[in-house]
């Protein structure tokens, strides 16, 4: 059996994400949404003729969009890889493609072997929305204040409790993540917000940015951010931004 | 009354055009399509509660984007421009934007004062579609050459008949344009194809990026560009390219 680990770059706008969450109560009707996931297997199968099981670096959430994301597959074909992605590209839909495919070892698991990932947040820093960029970044038209954004942001680099910036509704057991790299930079009109970390929680990314935005815009008082950080209270952070500003750019391996 | 200039941003993969194209034969069911024109006049009459028509710098096609396009119109109201962007651009739909209002002349003429319009065309080359700007780029795989591109390109700068580049079904009757400006630069995976003219023969400059491309991958000799402007026979010229990769940047005046 080959190992396949492939990487992919998707617009996550028509999708309820790499796969659906499962939730106690509409189990059977939201296994039915669509997901990267189900549309990648699919045209795995048809090209390779067996059942393929995906795994994933980790999942994305619906409207998330990857450049970089990587998930890994056995299989007893011997295709040639740049056959299989040439022909995975002509059976997938136009908003999934392959990046590439890589011979990996028999025991590697994108999941596990993940040493961190980067996330990118981009906001259209403008007076008016983009109609071409629309799902694509989060159009917020007042003016923030990016350097003392940057200045707070430095609290959340290294080894914290993240549990003040995980959604309230998906809690981890162990909401403790490392952040490597937390940079804002100014591209003419687009603010870019990367992320890097071991692990993110369940909406930490977007948790962080709406948080980062209230301070950029003034309505927090200087030095909020290692308040609500320390809290370890999801009441306290700002609001969760939309996900088509959300790009995973990368899986560090 | 006010005369004013508006200039407007569009996706426009949802649309007809700017406006549809009558044509003798089925006149009734294409006047029924969606068009940019007849979302702005829907918005702009919803706010000003009066009858408005927009007159254009000049018509883009079906699924043909725009950054700048611009339009004026006439109106009895008062409202500040400010406050008309803001209430237009809450309720237009997503895929169209306000950039600017400004007052004009009352003689002002969006269409017969524009000295000139600039497009741009996006080809992106890399071996693999990209799902994020699908609809926004043209995805092409085989390499191109540039420097040859560039070359030939040159004969078509100045005056004369493009003949050769118009639509076979809709000939205008004088086919004579000007050339300003005609910039082929790399810009990391993407090649961007920048044309200036004071006009434009319909499907000209998608006509122009296809004879480009054929050059570019080697299938025309060294000189057909010459021969083929020459010639003013649409056969002689390469394939129309998707409408997707395809801007109009600006109209000066």
């Amino acid at each position: 059996m080959r190992n396949l680990k492939i990487t992919l770059e998707y617009d996550g706008t028509r999708y309820s994400g790499w796969q659906v969450q499962h939730q106690r109560s509409a189990g059977s009707r939201q296994r039915s949404a669509k997901t990267i996931q189900a549309a990648v297997e699919k045209a795995l199968q048809k090209i390779l003729q067996e059942k393929i099981r995906l795994v994933v670096s980790g999942r994305t959430d619906a409207g998330v969009h990857a450049l970089g994301q990587v998930a890994n597959f056995k299989t007893k074909s011997r295709v040639p890889r740049d056959k299989l992605r040439w022909a995975l590209n002509g059976n997938l839909p136009g908003d999934i493609a392959v990046v590439k495919i890589e011979e990996a070892d028999p025991d590697f698991h994108s999941r596990f072997a993940a040493k961190s990932k980067v996330y990118r947040y981009i906001i259209l820093n403008r007076a008016y929305p983009s109609p071409l960029l629309r799902n694509r970044v989060y159009f917020y038209r007042h003016s923030l204040n990016i350097r003392l954004m940057r200045q707070e942001a430095r609290v959340l680099l290294g080894k914290h409790n993240f549990a003040s910036f995980q959604a309230s509704d998906k809690r981890a057991r162990d909401a403790v993540r490392t952040l490597r790299r937390l940079g804002i930079r100014k591209d003419g009109e687009r603010i870019n917000i990367d992320i890097e970390g071991n692990g993110f929680l369940y909406n930490m990314v977007r948790n962080i940015v709406g948080t980062l935005i209230e301070i950029g815009r003034g309505k927090l008082p200087k030095g909020s951010l290692s308040k609500i950080l320390a809290a370890q209270d999801r009441r306290l952070a700002g609001p969760t931004v939309p996900p088509g500003g959300l790009y995973l750019l990368q899986v560090k391996y």
